[in-house]
């Protein structure tokens, strides 16, 4: 048993094994499909730059998933996951070159019933909620890349988004109910995962296991109202987020927050902010819209906008200028900006937020994100940050969590870094039962680089 | 302008005044309508029992309630409005004699839509979910007594129920749209509250304003599944409780726990509950039970039954064990029990809850129902009390509220002692508008009674 991948030179019997199984040898293709958006990162960027992979394989279903995994484990290759590549930290771009397994054909939604769907890897989630909401539901959370990203790539390298100031976050008990994953061995296994057993592939990176299928909790398809509120000052925009999410009789799937100047970079919405205004953006239900309206006007805010249920699709979608689609705003005129990713500590007065609002001037500019956390409407904040060097970008990250906040690090590609920063012993385990070669998205996860073999 | 209701001895030019309009007068069938539950409460039989109307006037629209509210007006007769007559502190049994207003005859459903429905006041709740439910939804939260309780009623009278652990209570924000509500007034008014509005008729007794139709929000009618959970030990079902309240990815309906002996008072249950156990009476959704079922185990606790969502209506509803009808069942086992109701402080280690649990030991045992509060999971309790004077009962009352329990005593019949104890000056302006001449319902608003004139 070898441990340390193979780099094959010649890949000529390698594809013939893969028996007409569809695959992408053009060198710009390949090299297109070996990046994400880890660019948002000046630090992931010198890392990162020039890693390829050497073939592009697209199984279009479990089967061909199961033979492209065998080869692989015969020929010892290192084999990157790929879903839309719309992750942020590198997470697949193959460190070692080898196969990037692009899941995207496996576009199936087997069954959907009221509160759950089961669906392939591959499903974008647009599409999958288009299907769900035929019968009235729709995912519980989604990323601002929702049109774009894969159910499989979400769920494998995702955190929450647009729907989690409701339901928490996608590692939270329930949000995942059952996952399908092929093994990495010469006789590949396909495993069904389900109740806690999800934990063992969630938010794995892929690497230790290819999911095929997944069944995913619905939520109810809610009218939804977008709405813009204006704040003239950003603490008190802040005090409305807490309410509203702490405002158990409205339901809301997004509370976000974008402090001046933040604002000034979503040119779309330009007609909607007043000069210098902090804003809320918003989407809730239809019936809950008149509370909101009281709740904004109670913390001095001014609704500058609206768009109706019935004009969904109609005109830009607001929640595409939250989450991380904040940023990618920000560094469309300024390239220099960059993020960091925080947790607040549960607050009444929010003093840490305001804190950290004032601290560093223009310099951290806040952006929140408002989720629930242990039952728990909290402060997230992606703030954009105005980048000078890591060293600075390091200081700052540990000005943070000297004060409580927790910083999952987005500037680095090593799966525990961006996260809990400790060593998961169960997705461990399940490595090395499922890929003993430590194939899959080598140099990705630090518990099996500093295992002990 | 008098201001203390007329006794009418002589009824028949009032009734003649009705041009037809439904009445009753037929004694028995009169104190029946007079009465409702307040014979949970050993303090209130005495101050209530022989109070009763003296014509039992049935509208069947809101045109007929307007004629009722002119003619009453007129001759200056108290009204007393009835719902179903569920109520527990004799919210609906008339002091003064006159007229009871039933409003059972009001069934008009308007329309549905997704999240949002428009309901006439009589409608009884299990039934107005019945119609929801054919486009997917139901209402947010219902009493125990959903099946014949009506949503005029509730609203007047009530306040959570089964749903509150996801959508908080009643007058919570978003939980009443708007109201329709005609004026006692020899011209009687229709008026239209809506958004912050509704708070001048949410849970006022029908003391100001006869409510006739009501804009209720929807939840998403999940596939609830049933289940009882037994724990050999109350805390630890208590931590499990707080734990299943705070997992934003677990949808649920109802957490209600039975410390031992109460289990022992559900005869139906009987074959599910081990001996000397504890309980959890639980509804959750389908999705969500593999979740549930593996935090049930993870605080040391056993699932002994479950019902499908596809055998809902079979068999007999986990709901009627919980919120009031728990003490329905003790009752019927013991007359000599009764009630309280507490809500206790938001804390991670339950630490009053768990002193409240051994403090009194069997005088009084703990029922707990889990709602959310200003956000938060928050345990609230129906204890069942062992009764021996209204003196101790006082004592016991004080107890709970010097360590910080917040006890809206169901031993009263005025409206401020068993709520918020505050006078609330937006009802009571209201009244003034509305029931110029303190017709409605008289003796239970004590702003009104305490008012300067
Ligand atoms: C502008 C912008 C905004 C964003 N906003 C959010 C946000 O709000 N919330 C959020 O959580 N993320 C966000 N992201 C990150 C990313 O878009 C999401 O996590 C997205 O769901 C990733 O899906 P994908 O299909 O693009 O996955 P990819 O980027 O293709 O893959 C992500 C990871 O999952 C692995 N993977 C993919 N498919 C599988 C599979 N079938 N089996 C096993 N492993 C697999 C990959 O190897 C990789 O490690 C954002 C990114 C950008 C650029
Ligand atoms: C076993 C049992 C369990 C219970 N469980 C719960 C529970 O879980 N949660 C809860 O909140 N309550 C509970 N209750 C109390 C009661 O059942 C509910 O509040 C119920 O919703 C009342 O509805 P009703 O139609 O019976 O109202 P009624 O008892 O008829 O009236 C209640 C009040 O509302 C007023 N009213 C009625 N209709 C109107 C109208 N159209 N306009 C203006 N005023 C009006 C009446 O004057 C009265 O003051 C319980 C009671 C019992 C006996």
């Amino acid at each position: 048993m070898t441990l340390t991948p193979n780099r094959l030179t010649n890949w000529d019997s390698f594809i013939a094994e893969l028996n007409g199984i569809e695959t992408i040898q053009d060198p710009n293709q390949v090299a297109k499909l070996s990046q994400d958006y880890y660019t948002f990162s000046p630090v992931l960027v010198p890392q990162l730059t020039g890693k390829v992979g050497d073939l592009v394989v697209r199984p279009a279903n479990e089967a061909e998933v199961v033979q492209v995994a065998a080869v692989c484990a015969k020929y010892r290759v290192p084999v990157t996951i790929r879903g839309a590549g719309t992750g942020n930290y590198g997470q697949c771009v193959p460190l070692e070159g080898g196969v990037i397994l692009d899941m995207t054909r496996l576009q199936g939604i087997p069954w959907v019933k009221p509160g759950v769907v089961r669906v392939e890897a591959g499903v974008k989630l647009a599409q999958l909620d288009k299907k769900t909401r035929e019968i009235g539901w729709e995912i519980r959370m989604a990323p601002s890349t929702y049109r774009t990203a894969t159910i499989g790539g979400f769920i494998a390298g995702g955190s929450g988004g647009i729907g989690s100031i409701t339901y928490g976050q996608l590692r939270d008990r329930g949000n995942l109910l059952a996952v399908r994953v092929v093994t990495l061995e010469e006789e590949p296994r396909v495993l069904e995962l389900r109740g806690d057993d999800v934990q063992k592939v969630n938010h794995a990176y892929g690497t230790n296991g290819i999911i095929t299928e997944l069944e995913i909790p619905l939520g109810p398809a809610y009218p939804w109202v977008e709405a813009i509120a204006a704040f003239p000052d950003f603490m008190s925009s802040a005090h409305f987020g807490q309410a509203l999410g702490d405002a158990d009789g409205l339901i809301k799937k997004l509370i976000s927050l974008h402090a001046d100047p933040i604002p000034t970079y979503f040119t779309a919405l330009r007609p909607y902010i007043p000069e210098g205004s902090h804003i809320a953006l918003l989407i809730v239900a239809e019936g809950s819209l008149e509370g909101v309206q009281a709740l904004v006007k109670e913390y001095g805010g001014t609704i500058t906008y609206t768009k109706s249920a019935q004009d969904a699709g109609k005109g830009f979608n607001l929640a595409e200028f939250t989450w991380n689609h904040t940023t990618l705003h920000a560094r469309n005129v300024d390239p220099n900006l960059t993020y960091l990713q925080s947790l607040f500590p549960p607050e009444k007065d929010l003093a840490t937020l305001e804190h950290m609002y004032h601290h560093f001037g223009d310099e951290v500019m806040m952006h929140v994100e408002f989720l629930r956390m242990g039952g728990r409407a909290v402060p997230a904040a992606l703030q954009v940050i105005r980048f000078t060097t890591e060293e600075r970008l390091n200081e700052i990250i540990r000005y943070h969590e000297e004060r409580g906040i927790f910083i999952p690090n987005p500037h680095t590609y090593i799966l525990e870094d961006g996260g809990r920063k400790a060593i998961d012993p169960v997705q461990l385990a399940f490595k090395q039962e499922v890929d003993p070669y430590g194939l899959l998205n080598p140099g990705k996860m630090r518990a099996w680089l500093e295992r002990e073999v």
